[in-house]
């Protein structure tokens, strides 16, 4: 693991580290940021999934997410949103490939040799970062933006007792009836939609649920509403009396100003379930 | 006037404009944030003023200071730092030309055709936000980051009674006798180092201080340090001992993630002022 930067910031350190992985077979670069509480042991960890087009860096420069996490005590991740580099298969859509992992493990030609971001944030980066640094794996939750909601959405329901809690701001809620994800699910996992349920958050909202509770923010304003279909999680949710505080926000659109809007309140909602017990 | 975009933000609004600009010669690109309270009416205005390569665009994402602006009903301006576009005259070197305006009316071939920075900011942009804006005029302050932290402690002394209290984050204090300021002012103002006088924070101290607040903060580990020489402002700031606050931040560098962390700080000094009398 390599040290790319490491910058003091509200207290602790936000870094940037670049390894080798193993799940995707090329080198992968994440963002970390550790409170001042990390020097004197493992901390609790909040996961920021990024959505498309984006690298580690977008939410860790524009999200505001590390002084509410300093003021909890909390360390934050983020990942890159897909496998980059010399060999990894892309397409010239902005949604597709490089940059639109989609937060799976592909199974099609030709993204099967790198595309396995399921394993990648599900397994590998949290050993990792585990074991480099005063994380306690105990305590995690997650959140996203967009195609990174939908990876913490799916990330939590799929992976039981995982995370204490999960939250997302405009998350894709429902990809197999969205054009953000039929597309990328038939290429990345093939045609066959019932390979696609174990990545769609509201097909396992009515399967499954999730043990814990649930933090959703989306804009009214979202230009992007009939792609996120939040209405779909809703019901879902509803319909199994989900513990969940789902929100449409009056006026706020897609971007990192909504995030950094809410983001005190999904930072502190976290911290009550990774607090608590 | 132009709107390019409007996004909700913390309960306001942050916008981004253009507009022509005849100071500048060209048309210059601003972002606005106004926070709730602009729709009853004028509210109190915070500058902030940027850094070398930076358009308006870098503190408008990467400073966190909406949401603390927000909280105090607080409008903040973000101007660009430099005419830009076909004609205007550029150098290769990063911290001279577009994106380093230095925030003076350049005298000299071939930068004074359009880099009239200081008129721009300390005229024709509080003109034209306080036309087209409900910002209240009567209640400015100013900030800003390195070279931008410079144009705010300049902007300040050199403007009496303009505005109610100055901080800056990391500023270029001494620019008559760094590297970054000699080179720019040669440029811009010509080889007479009296011009100079007025644009550098130091002497403006020593000769006629800052008639309120002042607040500054800088990093131990800023790998500019001795391109800003914190000490020759503090040491003139002490000699008349004036009403300051300067600040020397432990472990901290030069980075937006030094800026945000003491955002809240500084936008909370600036209220005190603002709301004052």
């Amino acid at each position: 693991m390599e040290m790319k930067s490491e910058n003091a910031c509200f207290g602790g350190v936000q870094g940037v580290y670049t390894h080798a992985s193993q799940a995707t077979g090329k080198d992968m670069t994440f963002g970390l940021f550790l409170p001042a509480e990390a020097k004197d042991g493992p901390v609790p960890v909040l996961w920021f999934l990024s959505g498309l087009t984006c690298t580690h860096e977008n939410a860790m420069t524009k999200a505001g997410a590390q002084g509410w996490a300093a003021e909890q005590g909390i360390a934050l991740v983020f990942p890159d949103t897909s496998p980059r580099g010399d060999g990894v298969a892309d397409d010239n859509a902005f949604d597709m490939g490089q940059g639109a992992g989609f937060y799976v493990n592909a199974t099609e030609k030709p993204w099967a040799p790198h595309f396995q971001m399921w394993d990648y944030v599900a397994e590998e980066l949290p050993a990792l970062i585990g074991s480099e640094f005063a994380v306690d794996l105990d305590r995690q939750s997650i959140t996203g933006h967009s195609m990174g909601g939908h990876g913490a959405l799916t990330l939590a329901m799929g992976l039981p007792g995982r995370f204490r809690s999960v939250s997302a701001f405009s998350p894709i809620c429902n990809p197999s009836r969205s054009d953000w994800g039929r597309k990328q699910f038939t290429g990345y996992l093939g045609a066959d939609e019932q390979k696609w349920a174990s990545h769609d958050a509201s097909l396992l909202m009515t399967e499954r649920g999730f043990e814990g509770p649930l933090l959703v923010d989306t804009g009214t304003k979202d230009q992007f509403l009939d792609l996120l279909m939040p209405e779909t999680l809703a019901q879902a949710a509803a319909a199994r009396r989900q513990q969940a505080i789902l929100r449409m926000q009056p006026g706020y659109d897609h971007s990192y100003f909504f995030i950094s809007t809410f983001m005190e309140d999904h930072v502190s909602f976290h911290a009550e379930s990774l607090y608590a017990g």
